[in-house]
């Protein structure tokens, strides 16, 4: 029996729907493999200098699809150095003119465009007020990169839909690289470490290689929203999940920790609202189990993003079983695919979607 | 001419559906009264040894409603102390078994009932990491008020709904009037910042009075959806009020800084979803301003709170012009009967949501 043909959008021709996001996609093995190849050696250099001036606390500042990158690395910070993290908002420095003294702390801005003045701002302040300051951007040439004491180039080139995916993921593999980097003291992984990360680019390909995300973008054409979940390191991915749905297809989509879905808003997870969840194969993970039991009995539909089976799910999108703190930079990448082919579904264009620019300038 | 009779709903039976969260929400200004007259002693006795130590950063923990009230006191930590402030993931510690050296810090741990596990095992850690703990409950004889090392009664009384409204108010008050009181270095107010605050009973009842929201409850009766926003001390307002409409009324509710809904997000208010906008009269009520032109430009359905009209908004639920920090104790209150009256409209019993328990055990 033939199967149905649904779907079948020419997305070939130069000017399709989402051929930019697509391309950009399908470039992140090639940016890991840049970026350990021939960025490494800076983002070593930087984190020694960090690790010899020993700060005492790590402070982010970012927007957008960059916050969730320092999501990740505020845990990383954490877990990974014992250092006290947080998200500062930018909104203390710039509308309430307030200077928190961050003397003893290492300020790290993160943006792709490096364009928005309000991170600028962030950054002259905490300079002037004796942070160690570092902007992690994918432009050397701009005001925020000027303002900080050091500079990261994330390598990701340029990025042709508006939606961000490759610059987002190359933040996270200089973000991962840095803090493992300062953890060693010498700003250079340890060999175990090494060994893990340098399989990035050709798991990244093996993941992306999967059709688990195209195939489900039909199941969901019609579906109204989304619920994103996960746990810990995950939770980024939960977060930026939500947010990409929410650029390319206009899709309400509420990402929500584990533990935070299980406060109230679990009640909105009935059969008609799509759950992706995030299940890792190490202690986040193993913190979901109860909230999938909880799914379930709301008759949830699961799509489970993890490298294994969870009773009740709908579909999964297979990833590796790595490391949670490496899992961050392969799980996003079908989530990237589903958001992609959602929004070519729903007829939309995800390389130019309403009323989003590249680079926005919030004070 | 008579109006057509819409929503005439006997809401004043004991098991009429709302009439809980409705007590609820008329006690505010008794329990600001009673936390004014009653509670100040101890907090600013509280206050004055947390001056006593001199932290150099504040490190908050808190789930759901309370983690809005941690997030207002963040805002406050770093603009009034200058003291830089996070939020902590409990994961982090719970998950993780990873061990930040907070050993500088003030930690302060926020939940009406006391009893959610993970806050405990958080500042246990903390304590054992040589921090100075708090822990701030409705609930003197939980376990984590007997886990921390001084412990703040926030005074709320038995709340009889399951969504919360006065413990959070009464949060707010608890942590206002504690850093004011480390502000002063004495644990008591400054004789301008005492008069401010005093009148907030007076003030509260006064918003109460208003029948706004309970008329709005009908405009939205059929809206799918809603986004809110707010920018600086705002923003947790905006955020409290999204999970109060997802816990009542299961309505998806995303709340968004103002400067993060123009990265992205704005391109998914359209006419057909509602926009609570938090426009206080200080500064972060001035940042929102460009946001408000670009709902302009999106026609959105903009309700305004605050003390001033907008051009372009549908309604304004009125709250006084007073200092945003201070506004964050009021402008809640007309969003609380808006979710309120539209969970009554949409014929829900807010009282007791579905799949929603008033102490949720995480781990």
């Amino acid at each position: 029996m033939n199967q149905p043909q649904v779907g079948a959008t020419d997305n070939t021709s130069a000017d399709a729907p989402g051929r930019g996001m697509a391309a950009d996609i399908a470039e992140q093995p090639g940016v890991y493999a840049d970026v350990l190849d021939h960025g490494a050696a800076e983002i070593a250099r930087i984190a020694a200098i960090i690790a010899e001036r020993r700060p005492r606390s790590v402070v982010f500042t970012a927007r957008g699809t960059s916050d969730h990158a320092a999501l990740y690395a505020a845990y990383l910070s954490e877990i990974r150095l014992g250092l006290p993290a947080s998200l500062a908002s930018p909104s203390v420095v710039t509308v309430y003119d307030a200077r928190p003294d961050w003397s003893d702390s290492l300020v790290i801005a993160v943006s792709q465009s490096g364009g928005s003045p309000d991170l600028a701002q962030v950054v002259a302040a905490a300079r002037a007020s004796g942070a160690l300051t570092l902007a992690v951007t994918n432009n050397p040439d701009s005001r925020l990169a000027g303002e900080a004491e050091l500079h990261l180039d994330v390598r990701a080139g340029h990025e042709r839909a508006v939606a961000a995916t490759k610059t987002y993921t190359a933040e996270l593999l200089t973000l991962l690289l840095l803090i493992e980097g300062i953890r060693t003291g010498t700003g250079r992984l340890d060999a175990a470490e090494a060994t893990a990360i340098g399989k990035l680019p050709e798991l990244a390909s093996g993941v992306l290689a999967g059709t688990g995300a195209a195939e489900l973008a039909g199941r969901y054409r019609f579906a109204s929203r989304f619920v994103t979940t996960g746990r810990g390191y995950a939770y980024p991915t939960a977060r930026e999940t939500a947010l990409k749905l929410m650029e390319t297809s206009y899709l309400p989509s509420l990402a929500f920790s584990g533990a935070d879905l299980l406060h109230g808003p679990l009640a909105m997870t009935d059969p008609g609202v799509p759950v992706l969840a995030v299940v890792g194969s190490g202690p986040g993970g193993h913190a979901m189990w109860n909230v999938l039991t909880q799914l379930g009995k709301q008759r949830a539909d699961v799509v489970v993003v993890g490298a294994a089976d969870v009773p009740g799910q709908t579909a999964r999108l297979a990833t590796p079983a790595v490391d949670e703190r490496i899992a961050v930079l392969l799980d996003i990448l079908p989530l990237q695919q589903l958001a992609l082919h959602l929004a070519i579904e729903r007829g939309e264009n995800p390389d130019a979607p309403r009323g989003l620019k590249k680079v926005t300038e919030t004070v």
